[in-house]
């Protein structure tokens, strides 16, 4: 069997791994991943892997080279709620494949290759992200432990019920002096690679992110009986703010912003808007750029305050800066890739991935694969099997490229 | 005792009669109703007027004239949720002291005097507005009796309660014949004649209205990879229209346009919004004018949706033609209410009122009573001793100069 029939017939397999009777939804340390952990586990058992299910609940197989040196392919396993099939599992599902081809290439390795499969990179059952590749660099937050999910499990919990050991998560770190790099393949999750008609695509670093809350706070009214120029209409004056958010996006070459949530007080249509709470989410892969835009929607919604007599706040609620991918992981993965594929886009995620985490503790690249339209976390997300293909093709010439150099990284 | 002081009185005593504890809620043929109308019956006995409880809850005092006319005077009795003190409550209130004061004045009437206290006009109970007037006109929908309330009750089961009988609600139609007219003074529930400093105000109209919901149907994305020119954000297009509305309404002179409503799907943060929907309320007391406006924001909700592509669509929900005023009624108002305060505004009333209901049987005329600030439906609404004063004096001359005159009606 070929590579991308066996692929799809794998990410097919996981895809019926559910939480949930009718859609796809798989939680941290559910019974879904147990069977995927199983079945994942297999596949690494049948790609020559030793393998083992760290403290957290990742999945790691081991393929052992020569010297001391380590490269870490990987992806996760979790889910969004009604996801689609790719999102996590092919990143999985590649690397996977490629320690297989590594192996039966019969080349000896003049490193080890480990796979891992993170338990937990969506957050959905504890609302905290990338708890496996916290746990596995160190940076796992205990607090976190004491989190509840909607049935009332703790986090403790919901380890110790998975086999894991809440006690000993210091025990998942990696050993960061021997790790030649975390290298992760994952779908794009934008459409850019599908409109300008590209299989995979090189990431130059995960955009940093602001997150705020906006308040805005007018005035109520009967819809009938305030003129216009008595009112102080709340939803107006976030309206403006929506649009000027918009204009400035449009404006700054690489940045997204959205105001993707919205709360009305009294929210009733013969009254006019007293509050409104409005998200805002601004991504950047320069953090200057993305903290310049910020200063002048600061500024944006003080102008709007003033000419509208409405108190409005702004309330920074996270911000994290753009992590950098490695230049000479990035060098020798953009190499490989352009065997494969006649042009090569080089654009940041906008997305977070266990990627940005990793590299915390080891150089990091990653590889983007076309989704059609640009569609994830929905049971519509779709990647070619061609796409699947090259980006096989592109993660063993790049594991080949590094074996023949690694001494000079 | 004078006038004042013994309408602060009743304004209270009627404040201390709610559904709920805590706040003030006297809905439809409920227990508040129940009592207010036993005390405001009261106050008609006392007033010297024979008083009866139609078929459907309407509190109808009777002061017997010469001639066969009758003038009305009324408002209602029933209030929203968390009621202020005066919308309805200081009509009535005004209209028994009225009648109570042309009793005392000792010239015999021309016309019969009738006050009604309407026992529904919030429509807080059954989500139907104006039963109380619809009744006593005639245009009561009997489909409504089927009309269930929070609690599952019929309003068929709730008049029976209330010991009326929903099976002869014909007998509530007021012998239009002879009715000289209805008169209502009502708080203004807007800020005009606070902002102009005038004590009561002459109501032109109540102003027609259209009711609709717009729908926007956009694309979701992730918010950080989907590029900005690549987006059909939904929420930025209601913002668009919503700042549309907002300019539309403001560039038309006495138009008030308002969207109080809005719903976001998915509503997340890092979310692209895909769907929103819009309340529009757009009101004038000239229908040429709104029905304009609203084809201009049609066409501006055109131009929104081909430039965005987005599918934008428009919904009207209900249209109700203005009422016009009574010119002859009006003409006595003004003359009454020049006599107590040196100018007078006249301004057309953006909330419906009873009025509009009667005025499908009688000549209508309404006066409008300072509010501070233009706060309604809230426990914040106030109005100044001195103000009902002046509303009593004006409605007592008015009753008089129509005494004197109504021949000539």
């Amino acid at each position: 069997m070929n590579f991308a029939a066996q692929a799809a017939e794998r990410l097919a397999a996981l895809g019926r791994i559910s939480d949930e009777p009718e859609r796809l939804t798989r939680l941290f340390a559910g019974p879904g991943m147990r069977r995927a952990n199983e079945l994942a586990g297999s596949w690494m058992i049948e790609a020559g892997m030793t393998v083992r299910q760290d403290a957290i609940g990742n999945l790691i197989g081991h393929f052992p080279g020569a010297g001391r040196k380590t490269l870490v392919l990987g992806s996760h396993l979790d889910t969004v709620r009604d996801a689609g099939l790719y999102d996590g599992a092919l990143g999985v599902v590649l690397a996977i494949a490629c320690a297989a081809q590594m192996r039966q290439s019969g080349r000896p390795l003049p490193f080890s290759l480990d796979v891992i499969a993170f338990a937990d990179e969506e957050g959905v059952r504890y609302q905290s992200a990338y708890l496996g590749s916290r746990a596995a660099a160190g940076s796992f937050d205990p607090r976190d432990l004491e989190r509840r999910d909607a049935a009332g499990a703790t986090m403790s919990d919901a380890i110790r019920a998975f086999g894991g050991d809440p006690a000993r998560l210091d025990s998942c770190r990696l050993e960061t002096a021997n790790m030649l790099g975390y290298v992760e393949a994952h779908i794009e999750q934008g459409p850019v690679l599908d409109k300008a008609g590209h299989a995979v695509g090189l990431v130059t670093s995960i955009a940093g992110q602001t997150r705020a809350r906006l308040d805005f706070q007018g005035r109520a009214g009967h819809a009938g009986t305030v003129p216009m120029d008595l009112r102080q209409d709340a939803l107006c004056a976030a309206a403006q703010f929506i649009l000027e958010v918009e204009q400035c996006a449009r404006q700054t070459p690489g940045l997204a912003a959205t105001t993707g949530q919205i709360a009305v007080e009294p929210n009733a249509s013969n009254v006019i808007p007293s509050v409104v709470q409005l998200s805002l989410d601004v991504r950047h892969q320069a953090d200057a750029q993305r903290q310049d835009a910020c200063r002048r929607l600061k500024e944006v919604l003080n102008s709007i305050a003033r000419s509208r007599q409405i108190e409005c706040s702004w309330h920074t609620v996270q911000e994290t800066p753009s992590v950098p991918c490695s230049l000479a992981l990035s060098a020798m993965l953009r190499e490989a890739a352009l065997r494969h594929q006649p042009g090569l886009m080089a654009l940041p995620s906008g997305a977070g991935h266990d990627a940005a985490v990793m590299a915390g503790i080891a150089p990091m690249a990653m590889l983007f694969v076309r989704c059609r339209d640009g569609v994830s976390h929905h049971p519509d997300e779709s990647v070619q099997p061609e796409d699947i293909a090259a980006a096989f093709a592109v993660l063993v010439d790049f594991a080949t490229l590094l074996a023949e150099r690694h001494e000079r990284l």
